[in-house]
């Protein structure tokens, strides 16, 4: 099979132009299959200020209403979209930007009300992604960019995770690619000392996964991303690779990074 | 040759949601290949103005600067070319939405500054449309839903006319397939009297313009648009057909609105 990467960056890329513009430069010289996912950074908050519209949260959770649905829809799949696939385009390389509702690419549903009620948000089942359009358009030699706006097929758009959109593309597509899948944070990977920039893993074994937490080193927010990646790598995809935006041309020489694996 | 029908919506139909509700669902019941080109009604104008940012006028025309192409870029290529490509999955029409940028779909030219510097706004020269893509996409049974934005070719997207991104889709696409071009708009069609909503001229030829503007039936916002359509149809359009939204299911039938024809 061939090897595809789906690579997803999120705020601290977006929200700076140098770094974003030196990413998208780096991306567009990748060899290969690529799917580029990306966030909104701050821009969907700014916008929200600028047209004075707080933010609804519930128990720390951030709320989809309708307004807020309609600015991440602007900032995610019009601005953000549009200005990387065009940066991309002018870098030769064939950017498409999809949004899961284009040509029915993710099929969300509405996160059921429980103790919240989340609002617009889509949860992406199983079987929601459609293979067979993007298997088309890689193999058309497309490069997809998607933003994290999906439908649920009844015409109603929902906001969805940038990492789970790349996480589920990732799995779904591991039935036609050998599947490499990409996050892109602000440090090199995960660090054995988090003060020393320079103490990257190298790579981490499922089996490890438990160790490491115990010993302090996967904590807090990189305990969910580790354990959804191993998730990934558990449905069918062949890596897990965490590292720095900055860092993307060490992806040739396989030293991009945290690789998590089997 | 195949039939592609281009159907181009204004404002009158995205400002009114049963119309524009309505409108998809003809639409989408239409055989055969075809294309969606949407402006973006009054959204903009409503944005800019919550945002409390004026827009520039020079001369009484529309200027581009950044923080507009901005609104509308978030505008036309988010908000409302994603809530029309989710409504169309929803009626089953393979919809997929695209600016210029997307798989260079169309590449423009920043307007030079002659009298008055527009901005970022983009004109269409010649080959600016990306036939290959576009066959492609067709061909694969995708319904293309533009917004009407584009970009240079260098990373700079652009502010575009949305009847101009319909009207040179239908002189390009003329290469592949017999092309109607489809203005949609508030009335009927070209009108003998203008006060008489069933006085729908049914066939106007080139040759007959001239008369019809001395007899002052075709006059004002009119003169451009049929100008601009006998020029398509001189580039090898088939017929360029003006009527209502409202009106669509008429296509099938050959009884909507106003033919242009050579």
């Amino acid at each position: 099979m061939e090897h595809l990467r789906i690579i997803k960056i999120g705020g601290n890329v977006i929200d700076h132009p140098e770094l974003l513009d030196k990413f998208l430069r780096d991306f567009s010289k990748l060899k290969g299959a690529k799917i580029l996912v990306h966030g909104g950074g701050k821009l969907a908050n700014k916008l929200a200020t600028d047209l004075g519209y707080e933010a609804k949260l519930v128990d720390g959770r951030r709320i989809t209403d309708e307004k807020t649905l309609e600015i991440v829809t602007m900032v995610y799949a019009g601005l953000v979209n549009k200005n990387i696939v065009a940066k991309l385009q002018a870098q030769n390389c064939n950017a498409l930007g999809l949004s899961g509702a284009d040509g029915n690419a993710i099929k969300a549903e509405q996160r059921p009300v429980k103790e919240i009620d989340y609002g617009f948000v889509g949860d992406i089942p199983d079987n929601a992604v459609n293979v067979n359009l993007l298997g088309k358009l890689l193999s058309e030699e497309f490069v997809p960019v998607f933003s994290a706006i999906t439908h649920d097929g009844t015409g109603q758009l929902l906001n969805t995770n940038a990492d789970t959109i790349a996480s589920v593309l990732a799995v779904a597509l591991s039935k036609i690619y050998r599947c490499s899948l990409i996050y892109c944070f602000e440090k090199k990977g995960v660090l054995e000392d988090v003060n020393n920039e320079n103490s990257v893993i190298k790579e981490i074994k499922s089996s490890d996964f438990v160790t490491l937490q115990q010993r302090g080193i996967i904590s807090d927010g990189m305990i969910p991303k580790i354990y959804n990646s191993f998730e990934a790598i558990n449905k069918g995809v062949e890596e897990v690779l965490i590292g720095a935006s900055d860092d993307l041309t060490l992806l040739e020489t396989d030293t991009f990074g945290t690789r998590l694996v089997k």
